[in-house]
């Protein structure tokens, strides 16, 4: 598509403004069929964007995209058609927005929750200098069941200043949004448009000066947090968007507005409003994915053992959880984007002799750590926390990769941490885990490399496993899937070169496997590990073998946010390069 | 006191109710003017506590106390008179719930906003078992400002169970509870007591059946989630509250249900009424605290920079930041119980160009850890962390050491990491912060071991201070007070045996002083840190000194949640005990 030219947007016609929304529409379709991404959820958003960049003056303006996945029409409009082309690829525009990346993106998402409480530091800023501009928020009906939000919503009379918070309520967060605030919001919405809230079509009904329609308390809800509520916007009609747009600038002077508006998820492309759930990301998987063993091995549990309870904050599909929910769905838990209270709950569940299975991504544990802490770890109640998309995750870039956790989980007292070597290791672990009395961490990244199972190894608590035996003089301990596939490609080459080395399936993190350690004779000790190097394998290794003369070479990732890429090309940027190691090798080969 | 045998409340007489409500609130009173503890929320939660274990039959009911810090008089009724002065001592009973401790202890909790997820849980878990009891969360108004809350409000209908949870509001957190939440809850309280809400005292008006005299469209913010509302109900009126509980208990049978109950901080102790936030917790404390140096510092910086900016969740007495508050209203802010949402309003500010300050307790920040990763660090924005409360903070037990920080953060990419050895140094790093242009996190005990303020250090961004320079064999590496008060014992013992070491102050865990650490010349290089050893100072050294040859011993805390008791006790028991430092200069003397 043509970049959009500064005022166009401003001075366009109505039938225009529909072009440049059809415009905008092919471009995201056309790259996210390239380069992956976020479609369905994208698509919705297209002429919210449109009459955003109508009514407001960015970059002096600003605006906070929660999440920030829903940004793509944004980065259009502000002179990145250009570039569009290598969205999501190493070295061109990010999937989310990004600071570094335009003025046009004045803060950095990825993570839910965050643009009410963002959105309030920009305007209290704006305040204190003086400065005269609006400050918007853009939320989905998603990420309103996250306390964040709540905190934020909490603190809007504390601040005394001025924000316009867009809510884009397609009722879906990557499924269906789940939770007392979605039903209110379906309420409201089906009440605003008066024509059932299911068939919100361009311009199916009238749904100017609705509001009255809606409960008089559904209002109050809002506005006892401060905010003026005006609703419901139909959030593909470009006549009512940009009417409600104006009258929400206007409002502003007067305190903060929240705007309701209706998208539909998909919009304008049929087969993404059919299967939003499927559209939501666009990826290039492939191959078995650890989700899927999950979802079966955990259903096995659970036919056998009544105590066994699945747990996701509104991540059921992605986390391989589908057959789980539909099979046990008395003993299964979508409690929405709620990270935190899903860990409580899963603490308590644990305490009342309950076995909780907590699935999450990497990159989102993070949100619960205090709980980790406080609730699970503190107690030694035994919660298994199943952390999917561990490692480098690849294109969604700094606020996705999984590569903090085993260092952030290491310091945790009570917590065992296990790292598969592959899907029938990885299941042979969950099946250990209905035995644990205490909590356990279990970490894959989201696709086996294998493809296929392995035979199962005999698999021991806090035991490592030697998978090739040598006299050479090092020895390789390599943490999960992607470090053993690199591990045995450089001994595959050292070999040729008649050089050799021991190969350690390093599968437990803690308890580390002191008694093995101990035993290695080998001088040289070279760890790999998908994850940052602080605070990971190699220190624990460096640790235990503090002060022995033993020389440790550790392979991981650097002090740095990694940014977005392929896997494969980022593991081997970052750290975990087969050359390396095989340089590591031949430097230090000796024969004991 | 006596111990109430089982039984004797469920025969007692009114009167005789009130005489234990008299026994126990005197032996509160007792108590912490021996042991320190949480006074005033204790007192004014009595009766509430008294009518519960009146109406419900713990253990086989379940209870969750927020924040559990009001849990006195719950101990003193199941059991644990005999040991009740042995509060908060080493060895003796915790001044929070603690599973370890007693069956009627069922969940232990320490953070804020725990309860109704944890309640939740327990519930689901009795429907799945087919057992019968009542689960309660009794939550205070101040953690209703917390993220936790809603989330788990919001998964109330998605759980399908039944719950009660009891509000104890009295208007205060530790201070007065701020926010929408809490203003909402004060116009409950007024309307349905039709008294001004601010006269609670015994029976001064009848309370009883003013429910409709409550805003329907403030109920309705409960109903929306599912609850049914109950109050508002004077919590020290025993008839009355019995009477709503046992109201409550038949109601639980239909749904969940929120008891709105309010009492009065301190009640029954004048002094505690009148001065609730001075009393909410009475402890040991002495000398000069860091805290007062960061508010007069904050302030002086903010008198000359109009960016400086001053956010604390709730803490704004403790924290020493009441001179700042007032001296600068307009740039202070007290977002409430909300760890998360101040992180990214800092963020915000500091993208907004702002100076932001927020001020927490270590183990709070647990709380938003996320958003130190994802918001303040990914990109690279320059919020001070002002970390009090950092180490071994002692009577308040495991939930509330602040043992895990220099780990938890020294793996974020981006941030520094400072360790004042004084409170002349403390202010020294502050005055640095003001020309910082990343994330900053300052760390620090609560009180200053030293008393009076030493003569200013040159500070130097990443650089160690050499403190006293030998020709020994040895360098002992401190970071903090505590520990180079610790080192500078061990030396002066050392020296008196002919033995000496070189003794560093090393007040950058990030970057560390790699420059200083390259030139030292000695072989045995011992550490010292108020922090767990996983992930600490001593690993950091021991990464940079991988495959040096050189002998690195560590001390600092083991892998394991440290109970309450006094601080200098449980530094020594725990791993900083001067005489093991002394033992091992002892081990390894030479000279160079």
């Amino acid at each position: 598509m043509r970049e959009i030219v500064s005022g166009e947007l401003k001075r366009a016609s109505p039938s225009q403004l529909k072009d440049i929304c059809g415009e905008i529409r092919e471009e995201i379709l056309s790259a996210v069929s390239v380069c992956g991404g976020h479609l369905s959820s994208n698509l919705g958003a297209v002429e919210l964007t449109v009459a955003l960049h109508r009514v407001f003056d960015f970059p002096r303006d600003k605006i906070v995209f929660d999440v920030g996945h829903q940004c793509y029409a944004h980065k259009l409009l502000s002179g990145r058609v250009g570039a569009f082309r290598t969205l999501r690829q190493e070295g061109g525009l990010s999937g989310f927005p990004k600071r570094g990346e335009s003025e046009y993106d004045c803060y950095g998402t990825g993570h839910a929750g965050t643009a009410i409480s963002a959105a309030l530091g920009f305007a209290k800023a704006r305040d204190l200098k003086g400065e005269d501009h609006a400050v918007i928020a853009l939320v989905g009906d998603g990420s309103f069941n996250n306390g964040l939000i709540y905190e934020a919503l909490n603190s809007l009379k504390i601040l005394k200043t001025n924000v316009l918070i867009v809510l884009n309520d397609n009722g879906m967060s990557i499924s269906e949004t789940v939770g007392s605030m979605a039903a209110v919001l379906k309420e409201m919405r089906s009440a605003g448009e008066g024509c059932g809230g299911e068939e919100l079509r361009g311009s199916c009904c009238e749904l100017s000066g609705r509001a009255d329609a809606i409960p008089a308390e559904d209002v109050r809800l809002f506005e006892h947090f401060g905010l003026r509520y005006m609703g419901v916007v139909n959030g593909h009609d470009m006549g009512e968007l940009l009417a409600s747009l104006e009258q929400a600038k206007a409002a502003l002077k007067e305190g903060s507005v929240l705007l309701h508006v209706h998208t539909r998820k998909g919009f304008g492309h049929a087969f993404c409003e059919n299967a939003p759930t499927e559209t939501h990301g666009v990826g290039s998987g492939g191959g078995t994915e650890y989700s899927a063993a999950l979802g079966e091995e955990l259903a096995r549990l659970a036919e056998k053992d009544k105590r066994v309870i699945a747990v996701t904050a509104a991540m059921t599909d992605s986390l391989g959880l589908r057959g789980f929910f539909e099979k046990f769905p008395g003993r299964a838990f979508d409690v929405g984007i709620c990270e935190e209270h899903a860990s409580i709950l899963c603490a308590s569940l644990a305490a009342a002799g309950m076995r909780p299975y907590y699935a999450i991504y990497s990159t989102f544990l993070q949100r619960a750590y205090d709980e980790i802490i406080h609730d699970v770890c503190a107690q030694a109640l035994p919660v298994v926390f199943c952390i999917d998309r561990a490692g480098i995750t690849g294109r969604d870039g700094e606020t996705h990769q999984g590569v903090f956790d085993l260092s952030y989980l290491s310091l945790i007292p009570n917590l065992t941490i296990a790292i598969p070597k592959d899907i029938a290791e990885f299941r042979a672990m969950l099946r250990m885990s209905i035995h644990m009395d205490g909590p356990l961490a279990i970490r894959y990244p989201r696709e086996s490399t294998e493809g296929a199972e392995q035979p199962e190894s005999s698999l021991e608590m806090g035991k490592f496993e030697v998978l090739h035996s040598t006299m050479s003089d090092i020895v390789l301990l390599a943490a999960g899937e992607r470090c053993l596939h690199i591990a045995r490609r450089v001994l595959w080459r050292a070999r040729r070169e008649g050089l050799d080395a021991t190969l350690i399936n390093a599968r437990f993190l803690k308890p580390l496997d002191e008694g093995l350690l101990s035993a290695i004779g080998a001088h040289t000790v070279i760890t790999l590990e998908d994850n940052v190097l602080i605070g990971g394998l190699g220190d624990a290794v460096s640790r235990f073998y503090r002060s022995s003369g033993k020389k440790i070479f550790s392979f991981g990732y650097p002090d740095a946010f990694i940014p977005h890429g392929a896997v494969g090309d980022l593991m081997r940027e970052y750290g975990l390069d087969e050359d390396a190691v095989l340089a590591c090798i031949r430097e230090h080969y000796a024969r004991r």
